[in-house]
């Protein structure tokens, strides 16, 4: 524990630097530099680990934010096996997936006047209101095909994503890859709140618990097992409960989160906590990043990719 | 909005003060202080208004951590019409329901050692790994009544209360009162996992979307509405939601967090950016209070039911 | 470690509850509502043991936000035996004393409209720009009378605080109770510019060294310590350095911060990390509470004084 | 405002990106991708502007952590004109420049066992306590130059600067480039507590507001201005209260920080709360970046430096 074998290598920085070498010029340092190597180092050797299944856990406002074609394009490099997420980011992946933009605004304004000109914020990110009409056409349309059935949510989402052209959309990618995206809280969305509207005169029944039995299969069938996980909330915990009830537990987990331990959260718990539950394995690789997530998810992405040299 | 009225007030503190006589205190100070001085001023007008339709966002770790009884108490005495709130605090108020305790315990321990012990963690609670076979055995017996129906979340979570004796149970108390609770990502905890595990051998659908109608029907139909949000997460998106596709916008909104609003995410956006959104109303009395909401939540709510004189 | 004794008891919340009991309540309860519990055991013990010294670490806007009088009574009182603090918090407790006042206003607002209206802001604070001129009167007046001398920082503060009459201000109270008052950046602060204004026409030398070694004395020939730190920066830094070249270290240490260990600064550190520094002892009672301190300090104040039941 | 003309352009990851072109895509982004992007714009900018006066803060444990040669080169490459920071920094500057190194070590460790091993903790990094051994006999060989003088800190650290060879030195850096360092709280940190110790048997004055007329003359006589900042603290509140007494007010002000507006601190007040007081212009560029700067200042200075073409 106290032996003193690593040095601090100070950052050197040149211009023109790649991502890759600012990275190893950070592994050298301390604090969250030091971690976010050690992340990279995690997260290559997760992707290189053929036999691995790879779970992303992704929260926050990530696609209104601009972190959207990461995510598809590691889907369609098959750096995804499962993807779960919020009904949030699936909201804004098919808004953008009809061609409707999310703009660049500013946290400094007047919601009153940002409301009464119908323009709907989320932090410094503008989105007209009327792009919601679009949407929930959009929407009944795709629920018009699904009476009378009893699905899980996550069919319901490879059914909108069967719908959709965009080739940068996750929903897409992830239907063309047949990744499965799992949603756990779907109500708690604009796609939630359309289905409830959509059911008020039509037979369709989204079984809540139905998709628990496909992906705790896959919790139990696979033989080594990574997560990254981006924010915390649903996505964070429900990855991680999987290996409650399977012998397994997780070897590789990454988090990028904003949240700290003290106030108790499961959203800012230490991956360590979750090793006293057997979510994390004993010899597991772990690490937990700081930080706003848009800045550090690229920096993790560009640096992994670049060292295993596939993703175009 | 430049206008200097109101000088700084500098807080005496003297021996055997009461919270409501610090919280006069406050309210002539600023930052957290002033801001908690205005929230419980907007709490006791929230309560006090008889027509007000009040929800209550119960995110985080709050039952483990000791803030159970709060909130059952707050069910009990009318001050709750409607709770939304995580899977894991309804698993961790059964467990307590069951005359099983968590434990004082510390954040800064051995996990793997915790681990081999079968003792889980939740930052400094500890909690034995026995009391989930307990756990299960309750829950298993519980579904076994319900084999073969399609129900709702809300329904399934009212049935677990009505077989609990612990009148400060949260489950217990709502079922006690008739206040509906909603959990809009079950799935994401051990009564989830565990409705699962009951559904490999019955037939039980609980559907996702069964309980949006009677929510928003309760919102539809409210004069006035109130919201005390502790956490973010799904419990907060999903009441602020509801205003999305009602006429009504919540005059009174309090939250309780420790989220900030620069990493862009619902859980730490501003009371003003919902705003922007018409899901708190233009003239909505609102206020956000930074901080560990177990600190905060028991010195709002002991203010104002001093104020409002009738807790007991 | 493993030991689970002390179940989680869920505080119960009664109508005029005093902070004391409050405070009992939380005793029971875990994240920062059981941290404050314990830190107000921890203060009790260190205001009640007769033989120890007190350092108090101010920084952060605390005397604009109100927390004045709290300080300048705990000297009042005896409960501080050395106070570290900020320029900055004695320029706003001199303004104040001067009878001029710091206004509630709003972190919400048009900054350059304020700066047009003359009114400088601190969060949600306002100050009127004209107040520094009364306090720059002030100060040259007061320094006046040290032309041709070399003295120390303290001596400095001594000295402005012999010309105050206001009994609430910190200074006045420091200088009537003889407690030093150190202050090791004052050059960052308008005490410290008008100082060097002063200088351009008068030989003022201000050692920035000389106060050291009394303040050393007072850690070297105390027989126990104990370390009460409202947020840190220097203040935080200067109180626990002393203990490097002392036999001595704190026996009792508390800190109130908004800050986090990850980032690495000291301001965040732990105080387990001070050990490994032999600031703070091996057998030392120590706690940190996260939270805004002008919520955390009075709770922690109003519960102390209540228990050993002598604040006037 | 409410212009809605740039659409959020989603970050696109390529392999082997430079750090150049990845904020190139983060520009298109929102959060911390979009802001971070933005403060590139800015301090290349205030690089570019030939008659920019560059001020540089730096506050936090930035060279224990590795970020030390980015300070030193940024003042080779003359894009420091005045650098204010902490004596904590210098003094682990001047630990590295007598060849002496800090450790990668972890911060989940037993901090009573490390200093049984006399390691001390800054976070993850472990520091030897003999190395403070070889510091102050280097330290009291410099200071015995020093008897009999009245000098200003930043004459004490130029001195100290010429005394060291290592050309990735920040005081070295600083000597040969005759940029001056300020450092108020000089006292707070082991070169303050070695002076201390010299000053009992010489005679040694260091006035603390002797070098007040040269910071103030530099601001007074610039014709633009502009600021970088790592952390906050007095470093922060240093370099922006010199426009208090200076006509003139930051044309540039880029702050990287950890620290939140909502506690009300100088630290993590915002830039737009600056220009109220008059530090910052209010046709003024500014940003904050929250989050660890261990990442956010490499990624900053190697995109800066890319774009302008010229660090070595």
């Amino acid at each position: 524990m106290t032996q003193l074998e690593s040095p601090i290598r100070h950052a050197v920085i040149t211009p023109d630097i790649s991502v890759t070498e600012l990275i190893d010029q950070m592994s050298g340092c301390a604090f969250g530099a030091g971690r976010l190597a050690e992340a990279v180092d995690i997260y290559t050797a997760m992707l290189n680990e053929r036999e691995c299944t790879r779970f992303f856990g992704l929260a926050g406002a990530m696609v209104p934010a601009g972190m959207r074609n990461i995510i598809s394009h590691l889907i369609r490099e098959g750096h995804i096996d499962v993807l779960v997420t919020t009904g949030a980011n699936m909201v804004h992946d098919v808004i953008e997936a009809l061609g409707l933009h999310h703009y660049k605004g500013s946290d400094l304004v007047d919601d009153i006047e940002l409301k009464h000109n119908q323009v709907n914020r989320i932090y410094d990110v503008f989105l007209p209101e009327e792009h919601f009409t679009d949407l929930e056409d959009f929407l009944q349309s795709t629920y018009s095909q699904l009476s009378d059935q009893t699905i899980s949510i996550r069919e319901l989402l490879t059914h909108i994503g069967s719908h959709l052209e965009d080739k940068d959309s996750i929903l897409k990618s992830a239907y063309d890859a047949n990744i499965p995206i799992y949603c756990p809280a779907l109500q708690d969305s604009i796609i939630g709140l359309q289905a409830f509207l959509f059911k008020q005169n039509a037979k369709l029944v989204v079984d809540a618990f139905a998709d628990m039995k496909e992906f705790m299969d896959i919790c139990y069938n696979a033989t080594r097992t990574g997560a990254l996980m981006v924010g915390g909330g649903v996505p964070k915990n429900y990855i991680l409960q999987s290996m409650l009830i399977t012998p397994n537990d997780f070897d590789y987990a990454i988090q990028l989160t904003t949240d700290r331990p003290d106030p108790g959260g499961l959203s800012g718990a230490t991956l360590e906590e979750a090793q006293s539950w057997g979510k994390v394995g004993e010899r597991a690789r772990s690490m937990t990043i700081y930080g706003d997530a848009t800045i550090t998810l690229p920096l993790l992405v560009a640096a992994t990719i670049s060292r295993i040299g596939e993703m175009r």
